[in-house]
């Protein structure tokens, strides 16, 4: 059974474990099997490592070992996604894995980064600028364009965007399954 | 002479190619090549292709080159570094390349998470939420542990903290040439 690495920030939320394991149910429904980052055991009084080293080298251990990931892309404390799960994202990529990747915003990241940031026109250059002066990506994706267009070379799809209910904006799991049927449709036509 | 690639969000900057331009010269001062995203050549009208499409290949064209990389790591637009330049770190990492980085903002993730996000303390499991209940990490990392730990692991040095004047963020190159120097020590012991 294909083992997929489940990237995304749902780890901060209270109910982690849980979501954790309906996202490996959801998982098993499609033929894989779900690496989930709090399903390693990190044991800190066993050494004198600190506990974000064992973390680390954990998720490290879990990304190698897995055959494809998922990455869950919504905006997380700021307008771009959670940086841990962008880390992620580009790991996979450069150990040639395949990666499918959801976000529960399913605005453009211009638009988003409008709601957040007063931005002036630069008609000069044809760009919007930041407070910093610094432009602002129009290319209609959801994010950077190094994720965006990561996600459709080394997976083979665009980033799914679903628009959840901001409350459910970290639990919805929607675009998670769309990525999963994605996924399926791959290995099946690779097999 | 060792190539180095040049990750940052200064690539958003209006002056961008001068910035650019300085890096290099940096780079030449401590014996490597600078590799800096916006020397590549993008010609959209020559074809059909997507301008973002260009420009990711181009990049993850010239990270594969590399031999090592220096990723400026300052929060840009939220809490976090700039999802291009994580995504860049992480690329690097699963190539098996070393990687160093700074950052223009000295405090930690926890600190800074505070000062954009109300926060409340959840004393039954020990821990800050924000207002999705999200845990924020308190490892005393300048980001999520994920990305300080990847640069302590894969180039062997922290992340090379300086605190910037605000309007300086992306334009010093203080921390920068620390990460040159540290890479010209590491790169001088393995010869």
């Amino acid at each position: 059974m294909l083992q997929v690495y489940l990237a995304g920030p749902e780890v901060f939320l209270p109910e982690a474990i849980e979501l954790g394991e309906r996202k490996k149910r959801l998982c098993h429904e499609y033929g894989f099997e779900g690496l989930y980052p709090l399903d390693n055991e990190i044991s800190p009084g066993s050494s004198e490592e600190r506990i974000d080293r064992l973390i680390y080298r954990a998720n490290e251990r879990m990304i190698r070992r897995a055959n494809f990931g998922i990455c869950n892309l919504t905006p997380f404390r700021g307008v771009s996604a959670d940086a841990g799960t962008v880390f992620e994202l580009g790991m996979m990529v450069g150990l040639g894995k395949q990666v499918f990747a959801d976000t529960n915003f399913a605005q453009n990241y211009l638009e988003r980064t409008k709601l957040h940031h007063t931005l002036a026109y630069d008609s000069g250059r044809n760009v919007w600028r930041d407070a910093h002066g610094m432009a602002v990506e129009d290319f209609g994706n959801a994010d950077n364009l190094m994720i965006d267009r990561a996600v459709a070379e080394h997976g083979g799809y665009p980033i799914v965007r679903h628009d959840a209910r901001p409350e459910e904006s970290y639990r919805d799991l929607t675009g998670f399954e769309t990525c999963l049927r994605l996924a399926a449709e791959a290995t099946s036509r690779s097999a």
